[in-house]
């Protein structure tokens, strides 16, 4: 059971604030409970709708027999925890991770430039992971990765992702030290198909409506762009991200 | 003025059924509403926001300047209208298509399988649009390109599209016949590198959670897959569109 105090204080993990002072993020969705609870990330309570007890006897037992608290709660106190509406009827508590260690021989680092959508967000760590990229350095004004739409959009790749927040311009430069040569995407960039990519590279992402941060622009080493028609004004930057992405990948560029 | 019963009757067109009884669907925001004046769509009427109306001077111009009726209305009608809640305060009512009539020297052609999310689908046909790709056929069980969401996400791309609904299996081997070959997206499929696109093709793209039909899985000529490094289960539908446009767009499979 679940305690008046205990429900409060779980239902708060929705809010940023509450999610970093007790470090503590939300998943829901059995698929992405249980990549959770396979992952390397410490599950601290695994909440579930009683009358849909039956649908998760497999992920349960999993858990119980990795000694973790698995709570029933009535759909009442079930939609106050919820982010969704229509949640599957399970939900997992995780750990955030201590602040990673960024691995300076990896390649390609991905750097998300203010992205604040948490759809793309969540879609540009679902399509890093699929190519086994695993390092994203998060700029200041990005949607926070924990946020519960961003969880659920990354479909638990998130937990197979080391995050570096707010990496500023200035960290980008120290980062460029080891070796790293910086991509952005630009309208004027040079085509996508005449980029031959070599060395440790940075690849940055920018929020389609700002546009790079014109202090980005002016240290980048290359500017690229994916070609096109121009009907549309631009891409989407999950889409544009995932082609980037499938091009280094497809270039052996990972290290 | 908007009459009570126009607002009804306006207020209404968010929903499929009053959509397709009337033959008009809903545009918001005014680089839409603008794209769409511009088009070779119909404008029925555009309604903005009383206090907002100040910032649409140059567009509300533009449609008296082509006769298109705009009407001012408080918020609390504004509200009653709009599907977003922060919508900037300009809509735009624009006449659905007659049934478009098939190309069928085009190519690429794009079958969209059951994507019912309608923000995939909105971006699958912005990046359609971006590559120059003008023809989407669509099953039975796609979301309705005219819900708002969809509108919303293509951001004036469909403007530029031409719609086929309602295509079946059958209908697809129908317009085999004028010399297409179906590519699906499929796990097991070849390697996209591998795959030298010739000839008029048609790309079928799936529901994510479902995979392809089996009765299209079937009569598939070619069956590629993105590579990855599989951390990631599948990649999200608009982000493998993209990557495969990008990959016919630079292969000049466009015609």
């Amino acid at each position: 059971m679940l305690g008046v105090n205990e429900l409060k204080l779980f239902a708060s993990i929705r809010i940023k604030k509450f999610r970093d002072e007790k470090g503590i993020f939300l998943v829901e969705g059995m698929k992405q409970v249980e990549e959770g609870i396979l992952s390397r990330r410490k599950c601290e309570l695994i909440v579930f709708r009683t009358e849909d007890g039956d649908n998760f006897d497999e992920v349960l037992a999993l858990a119980r027999h990795k000694g973790i608290r698995c709570e029933a709660v009535k759909n009442r106190e079930f939609e106050k925890l919820a982010d969704t509406v229509h949640a599957q009827g399970i939900l997992g508590y995780f750990r955030m991770p201590e602040k990673e260690i960024l691995d300076r021989t990896s390649t390609p680092l991905i750097y998300l430039d203010r992205i604040n959508d948490p759809g793309n967000m969540g879609t540009i760590i679902r399509t890093a992971d699929w190519f086994g990229f695993r390092q994203i350095l998060l700029s200041p004004g990005c949607v926070d990765v924990y946020n519960p739409k961003v969880v659920r959009a990354a479909m638990g790749s998130n937990f197979r992702m080391a995050f570096h927040e707010g990496v500023t311009e200035l960290d980008l430069k120290g980062i460029c030290e080891s070796g790293y040569s910086i991509v952005t995407t630009e309208l004027d960039g040079k085509n996508l198909e005449d980029f031959k990519p070599s060395g440790k590279i940075i690849i940055v992402l920018s929020n389609e409506s700002h546009g790079v941060l014109p202090g980005l622009a002016s240290i980048a080493d290359v500017r690229i762009k994916i070609p096109g028609e121009k009907g549309a004004e631009s891409l989407n930057v999950a889409v544009a991200a995932g082609i980037i992405f499938h091009k280094l990948f497809e270039t052996g560029s990972k290290k």
